[in-house]
């Protein structure tokens, strides 16, 4: 964080247009910091007033005592690029930048953003903003902000919040205060004109103090940076936990026609960011529950939850989340489920979700046992204890929970439905995550769950990862110069080359070639147009399949001809490509693209109907490992397929992997001139998967 | 509501084992019933007193001044029959039984309980539990209850809520009363030995003060019932919104456990009740986001969402939200994007969503004139106005809701996030829904627009409704007398007498009627195997497809005979099916099935991979007219099938709909010896839909 030390915990801090009127955006932040007793030295700079607060008020910026390590600069936007100047002139390391009028406004905003960051540039000043609220750092008492949050209580804790959105991520730090969760760091990036959302959470990650990053996202374009930092948060096993809006169509168009920066495709910030092991959230009180489990449990071993409520309706609501997640209920063993009997009365259930019903508020050790014996089954990973209301107990279940906390190793969250307020207040002081409903505990679990698993399977693939990035295989040395679909013949040798498996196939120029084609190859054959000015060989009903004879064969090479010359008179035509029909279980997809936060990120998708209707496909960002391909698969929602149909055999799950890290690999090695690789379809089977037709786009 | 007037709203309460020990579960009702100030008589009934809490106890039954209406009974379950004999003769109308140790304990329970049942039905004496918490009547001040929701305030309302479960209805009611959302009717149905969810809801609901149901169920045994309660309810306007716990192998496995009642499969439930307009709730804050939307709110008369925030980034996230749900988000007319620019300043943006930016803290008048607007375009039916924190502003933004909602006709719901306390207070008071995040709101109005739809299309259908319920089909005269799988011509014949397409064939009993039959139909044609013996005739590999000559057909014909006898050497075989190949653009499956709950009920889903990997299928009770039909087919995940794939032609909807209606006309119409019905598959395609296979399964 030594970069950034500055910006998120400066010695002295300048507030640039500082004002007596403690109301104001640029009176608010030295009340804050002055009511919070921020350490450091501060220098209000304003040429109007001698004194502000108790403070010696600077007439400007050259007469500063020393050179500040943070500036607060809320002056009109087109004062802020001299003032940057002068800062950089006097030394100040950081600036945080209120003023709107820039980047959001329009082309005139645009070019003022980009001079002010020139200015600050020049001198290695690092800005933060233009068009934010700032920031608090609850250790040190940085209060650098005039947002809303600032008025109450800001208490230091484990987590640090870093939100685009001032609005919004104020809305989302309030929330926080009221569970009780401590923000080390709230930071609103605002235009990021310099300082992005990534550096910043970077550096607030860094500090030791912090355990768990929250983010706000509504556009991202420093995709690499992102992913670099989820890789370096997975070995230090600190999670990140993001809400990015913009995931439908209807919800992009509003995000693109409020901020102008758009994540690409959001099933591509989705796969490529739960690849890096990032956790999403849906929506703030989602990401808020997440982020409460991750504050206060350790990482769960597996993915084994139990279960113990007072009502057993609850606990089959838990139950039915659990399976839409993919949280294993396990069946109790049964050495756990005899020693369930001895602690819990006859009428309630000792299978998994165990009830332990009304009696224990007679009985209070009956809830500690429980939950000790249910946590104790080798199966079981990590629980959720299920309660409500209690006004009259609370006191006795925060011993037993105490105790509990004390006595277990193994994680557990507390669900209390319409909870006292005190119990609530009680659970946090212990330490203990204590979730609302049903529901969002059984998400909370789920998120511990998968990024416990992500840091495993990064771990375990270290050496892996590291041989793609040492060897990402070798650039193909004969790329053609002409940009558009590359030819079929070339294309596929350069994908054999690099041990992607392709259908065998010959380029005929004529029909008795075509013929001669289908007989070394043998058949039934495929017959398909060649030309570089037809990409979408069907929709040019290019393609004709399953020829079984010669007759077939002359028949198709006249008709796919004809069929070209009328979709484009003009297109060149270097005749067809004749093909061995390939058989396989199944149809899926697997390509590269261009993501303009990500750069190249590979595909894996089920073809045919499951592509056109249920878009089932995963993305990540290239090169992935094979072991990484086959948790791309593992998250098709379409997966059963890959395990046989109608009792047919699995598929050879191993060479699909194979292929999708050796198309990756391909992509990376390829270079900025690849625009997009579609396999389509690849066709897997128990013995292997070969792609049967394969479109490469050069730019 | 008058037969259960006495359980619901009673004259006069008994307390049978009334304790002077408030603290108990035999005090507490008298307690809370002297403490809210209910004005009818009380009687407590116990030997061991003169007199509690002020009144006359009675030493039995037999020696009460009068009979009362309602007794609550709290003795020990083995006493419990006796009582109820006792209350019969004594001419009480009906009675709680809080006791457990019934039915939910083991056949020694089951058996206690029916003997309870049937000593109150010697009497006529209706009976709410056993293993109950009992009831409130807000209004009346009915605290029939010994519950923890009794021990805070109960404040009417228009809101009936009823739950199968007495701990987690508690935690819900808890929930209902810190929203300021009151609740008329809160009561707990137990083990429903007698009264069930249905009949006590319809009671409820027959209340004119209450304007909506909420159900929490476990499970369910009268499903005729709920779906004529769900029908009275959509024409009198009053939604019924349920939360039933059991959605997923694993919730019902749990379930099962627990109540050992389950309303079938949970798709069947699902897909029933909605097609009754019944809204489903995931859980408990989603089923009272959803009950305060319809407590507070007009029904809308469209689905175009309009959206105020002062944040971008909330707006996208409710269009996002709005957009899975299947809301749509309009772009504004021309003309209201013109007033908008009017009313809001340069840096908003002015498309839907529509954002106010923070400005409107300044100008309250802003906030207000942009709802006004948004709610004028004639494509905008309902709005989400977003709020967050405000704490210096709640006043003003009190007034200014007053006002809108003063002058809007449209309804409209206040997301506020982090909202200070008295804004909702203040807001409620207004009677208008705040909810507490954006996603909530959309849920909400998900839910709204989906009831009123619901009731617009049940009015809409009512003559051709009426017209099914008149002539449902002819019976039909010669189902055969033995059970198990019919004929394949005999079902053809069958379905097709009732205007069920099906595909032309013949039976042929070797392979030379084989041939000749092919002859008849033309080839090419499928030959599969007809034994009484083979349902499943993939499975017993005796189905060979797109025979093209004679050879073919001998050649399946002996290939089939000879895998039947394989399959099962003592296979009665008739012979094979001779039929001509359908061509359809999409493969479906229609069918029958005897749902424990709901009786008949007719399924439509997608065939093939669909069926089997996504499980995409919808249900409902049976009969269905087209309209409805064609509301299961836009249900279907994979829909956009049907609208034609890869350019392809759309399939006749309006045949494939008709199918449906009719097999549902056919379910009923044959009765309970009809086991299922499968038509696996049906080919549907631009020109009509025709059953190509066909499996009715007689008891």
């Amino acid at each position: 964080m030594t970069e950034l030390q500055p910006l998120l915990s400066p010695r002295s801090i300048a507030i640039l247009g500082a004002s007596t009127d403690f109301t104001k955006v640029n009176g608010r932040p030295l009340k804050f910091l002055l009511d919070r007793g921020y350490a450091g030295r501060i220098f209000p700079v304003n040429p109007k007033y001698g004194r502000i607060g108790g403070l010696a008020c600077y007439p400007d910026i050259a007469s500063l005592p020393e050179a500040p390590d943070l500036a607060i600069v809320a002056v009109p936007a087109r004062a802020v690029p001299d003032c940057l100047r002068a800062l950089g002139g006097r030394g100040a390391k950081a600036a945080i930048v209120f003023s709107s009028g820039f980047g959001e406004t329009g082309p005139a905003g645009r070019a003022l953003q980009e001079e002010a960051v020139a200015a600050a540039r020049r001198s290695g000043l690092r800005l933060c903003g233009p068009n934010c609220l700032g920031l608090v750092n609850a250790f040190e008492k940085v209060m650098a902000t005039f947002g809303q949050y600032a008025e109450g209580a800001t208490p230091p804790g484990p987590v640090a919040f870093v939100t685009q959105s001032g609005a919004f991520g104020t809305a989302i730090a309030a929330l926080a205060r009221r569970r009780g969760l401590g923000l080390g760091y709230f930071v609103n990036t605002g235009n990021e004109a310099d300082l992005d959302f990534v550096e910043v959470m970077r550096a607030a990650l860094a500090d030791p103090r912090i355990t768990t990053g929250a983010g706000y996202l509504e556009g991202l374009a420093n995709g690499g940076g992102l992913m670099a930092l989820a890789g370096e948060a997975l070995r230090a096993g600190k999670p990140i936990v993001l809400a990015k809006v913009g995931r439908t169509g209807a919800g992009a168009r509003a995000a693109a026609s409020h901020t102008g920066a758009l994540a690409g495709a959001d099933a591509v910030f989705d796969g490529v960011t739960r690849g890096g092991g990032i956790v999403r959230a849906r929506n703030e009180e989602h990401m808020l529950d997440i982020v409460e489990a991750f504050a206060c449990c350790r990482l769960p071993e597996g993915g084994g939850l139990g279960i113990v409520t007072q009502s057993g309706g609850a606990g089959v609501l838990i139950a039915d989340r659990a399976e839409e997640l993919g949280l294993a209920v396990p069946v109790l063993a049964q050495s756990t489920q005899e020693r369930l009997r001895e602690v819990i009365p006859g009428f309630g259930a000792s299978t998994n979700p165990v009830d332990v019903t009304g009696q224990f508020v007679a009985e209070p050790a009956l809830l500690r046992d429980a939950v000790r014996v249910v946590l104790d089954d080798p199966r079981v990973h990590l629980a959720i204890v299920w309660l409500q209301l209690m006004d009259a107990h609370v006191e006795r279940l925060l011993a037993i929970f105490e105790e509990v906390a004390r006595l277990v190793r193994k994680p557990f969250v507390v669900c209390w439905v319409a909870a006292p307020e005190r119990a609530l207040e009680g659970l946090r002081r212990l330490g203990i995550a204590v979730l609302r409903g049903a529901e969002p505990a059984v998400d909370a679990c789920a998120a511990l769950v998968r990024f416990a698993r992500s840091r495993r399977d990064y771990l375990a693939d270290e050496h892996a990862r590291a041989v793609l990035a040492a060897r990402p295989g070798a650039a193909p040395a004969a790329l053609p110069g002409t940009a558009g679909a590359m030819p079929a013949l070339a294309a596929r040798a350069l994908l054999e080359s690099h041990g992607i498996a392709t259908a065998a196939c010959e380029l005929a120029a004529d029909a008795e070639a075509a013929v001669a084609a289908a007989q070394r190859l043998g058949y039934p054959v495929a017959v398909k147009i060649e030309s570089p000015d037809i990409a979408h060989k069907t929709e040019a009903q290019g393609v004709r399949l399953g020829l079984r004879d010669a007759a077939g064969v002359r028949a198709a090479y006249a008709a796919v001809i004809d069929s070209a010359r009328r979709h484009d008179a003009r297109a060149r035509i270097a005749g067809v490509i004749v093909q061995a029909m390939a058989r396989g279980e199944v149809e899926l997809i697997v390509g590269l693209k261009r993501d303009p936060a990500f750069g190249v990120v590979v595909m894996a998708g089920l073809g045919g109907i499951h592509a056109e209707v249920h878009r089932d496909a995963v993305f990540r960002a290239a090169p992935v490992t094979p072991a990484e391909a086959e948790r791309m698969l593992d998250e098709l929602r379409g997966r059963a397929l890959l395990a046989g149909v109608r009792g047919g055999p699995p598929v050879d799950r191993a060479a699909l992997a194979g292929l999708i890290s050796a198309v990756s690999r391909f992509g990376v090695a390829t270079g900025p001139r690849l625009e997009s690789l579609d396999l389509n379809p690849v066709l897997a089977g128990p013995d292997g998967a070969v792609a049967v037709d394969w479109l490469m786009l050069l730019s």
